[in-house]
């Protein structure tokens, strides 16, 4: 007979590289972090799975099977709908052309909101909710910060305007959404509180201009990684969204929301070649593995296309992914370092921290997940990209 | 009975957006247009289809459905070959790990080769070879302007040592491969010619030093779209790669290989918000529809996250977008324009040029083929991902 434990597992040193590793260990605290905090200032968490795109990362998250969650694309709303969840927001400004897809998930049971941020976008919805006789959840999405999209807390006339062709045209006004992109280059903890602060005051003082017009507005919800995590008060909230909190990243240890152990996200890559006159050692995780983000290059510390680590994740001095074409990761060391280029053969495993979880998840298929310190692959969780 | 020319194809107007439109008739040009060149000089074409990853793509471009071809990854390798391609070159320097499945393909009747630029490698492939009763054809990668990997062409101890290594240790010395990636970041024409007589120069001096030793050279390769399209004369070379030719894309058009009217890929999005203040036009293709690929930022005209065209692919003057979020694109005015706003209302449909084709390619599962000037989708084409 066999014995169970005795079926070899792949390992961190024969799985076939490049590959995306998750550590669970490093994931389930940073979860727990984030829910810590939360439960001292009252509002549930909504998390964002545009992060992770995958059912068994997101049941890991989410407060239950069900939900609630947060979407960004309708793909994402479908195939967690298929895994059972129920409470959805779409996240992203609604089109015309994708109502039809969310009335025939909400035909089938999901609880599936959208949101706008014109009266164009609110006509729209309620000619929908009329048209298929159900009443469309809508959330008036709020620019706090101008970083992108939403409309200012103070246009009352807007708002109200907005408001009422939802309620009044037969969609359901659910209430006012706000994301404080801004704080993603914000430094330090004064800086950070204060953008979370914006953002709470934003969305509470448009929410209280639609009540203030006779208008309801239950749901406010406001959230980013690094506001959620440097929130002193929520009040008037009734819910917070975040995504990259779960696995962390090199942009977030940049803007100081997590430390660069607490990061659960890896590329695991192989040494292919050596460029010793030039310092380099070549890699097979190029920009097609560790994605063409380089959001670290705006920030104090300039990671490249990633952090270079030993396999079992520590990080080595100064040693970066520093350039990267589709199949090749070029390591060197930082500009200006001191230090000496370690002595890594051909064939010699490494793990590189990506500086975006999102952009980097998105270049795979699925999560290899090890236990913080082992090698052990335990579980293989697919993940899905599209629209 | 039902005319199967009344069943209704998806649009442009009516397909779910972001999606990767592929223009048949730019692409089919772009593929003419290599393949009239290359005949004027002589050696053959072997595409590389890092670019394409998909099936329906590769038979437009080879020669014949069975190759020969060039790709970056064992998974295009294992794809192409089940799709009947028995000639294929893997040109990433190979590591040890990968050998296994190499010999697998190779097992199965695909005439695959691999590319080497160390003693070491040499060594695990000779040892492979003799292990497995196979030669397994390897050609050396030599470094023909200093941007990656490779040796150098005058290096002829290090050429020669590999050389004997492969020969005499049981492995087959295929040849010399060269890619010449220096010449992206060149300008006109007279420099393109330069950067492609030096690549075809360094691949044949390595070729005669190896011959000279008594080694055998049959094939020598060289290639990137850019020198594939300004070489002059290819003596000595007996084949050609390119890969992103069969788009092409703005990083391209900005070094002089082509001009915006041969793109023959596009991101069709749909405008999902505005932002008059700031001159912003949202749509809902951001970085994951677009990539993170910033490869114009270098360039005389930075196109930012793609440049702007109309549903039919007609380019907005100095309309490009401007940043980009996961789901959101922002539109705006490059800077320093005079020009005005389109005034484009929620839903309209636009397509956007991309950067770098490879990296857009990549975020996408499918090609949506229409006709130059049509709207109907005429195909759909899989394309893959993953190593």
């Amino acid at each position: 007979m066999v014995n169970p434990a005795s079926v070899e597992k792949a390992t961190l040193q024969t799985i076939d590289t490049p590959c995306l590793i998750v550590d669970g260990d490093r994931m389930d605290r940073n979860i727990q972090r984030l829910n810590s905090h939360l439960a001292t200032l009252g509002p549930k968490l909504r998390p964002h799975l545009k992060t992770a795109k995958s059912v068994e990362a997101a049941r890991r998250v989410m407060m239950s099977d069900s939900g609630p969650a947060t979407v960004s694309t309708l793909k994402e709303a479908e195939q967690f709908a298929a895994a059972g969840v129920r409470d959805l927001i779409y996240a992203v400004g609604i089109a015309p052309g994708k109502l039809g897809r969310v009335l025939a998930l909400r035909a089938e049971g999901v609880e599936l909101a959208v949101i706008l941020d014109s009266v164009e976008q609110a006509r729209l919805i309620a000619d929908a909710s009329r048209e298929s006789n159900t009443r469309i959840p809508a959330l008036i999405e709020i620019d706090c910060d101008g970083h992108r999209s939403g409309v200012l807390p103070d246009d009352a006339e807007r708002l109200v305007e907005m408001g009422r062709a939802l309620h009044e045209g037969g969609a359901e006004l659910r209430g006012v959404l706000t994301h404080a992109g801004g704080s993603y280059s914000a430094r330090g903890r004064a800086a950070l509180e204060q953008c979370a602060e914006e953002e709470r005051a934003g969305a509470v003082k448009a929410a209280e201009t639609l009540r203030a017009a006779g208008l309801p507005c239950p749901v406010v919800s406001v959230g980013s990684t690094p506001t959620a995590h440097f929130s002193r008060d929520l009040t008037g909230v009734t819910e917070v969204r975040a995504g990259v909190f779960v696995f962390f990243d090199l942009v977030m240890a940049g803007i100081g929301a997590c430390t660069v152990d607490d990061i659960a996200l890896s590329v695991l890559t192989t040494v292919i070649g050596h460029q010793p006159d030039k310092g380099w050692i070549l890699v097979d995780a190029g920009w097609m593995a560790m994605s063409r983000d380089r959001g670290t290059a705006k920030q104090d510390i300039d990671q490249g296309y990633g952090l270079v680590c030993d396999v079992h994740g520590k990080p080595y001095d100064d040693l970066i992914v520093a350039d990267a074409n589709q199949e090749h990761g070029v390591i060197a060391l930082r500009p200006g370092s001191t230090g000496t280029l370690p002595d890594l053969p051909i064939g010699t495993r490494l793990r590189i921290l990506p500086n975006h979880a999102c952009a980097t998840g998105a270049q795979h298929g699925s999560y290899q997940v090890v236990r913080d310190g082992s090698d052990v692959i335990e579980a293989e969780w697919p993940r899905f990209g599209g629209w």
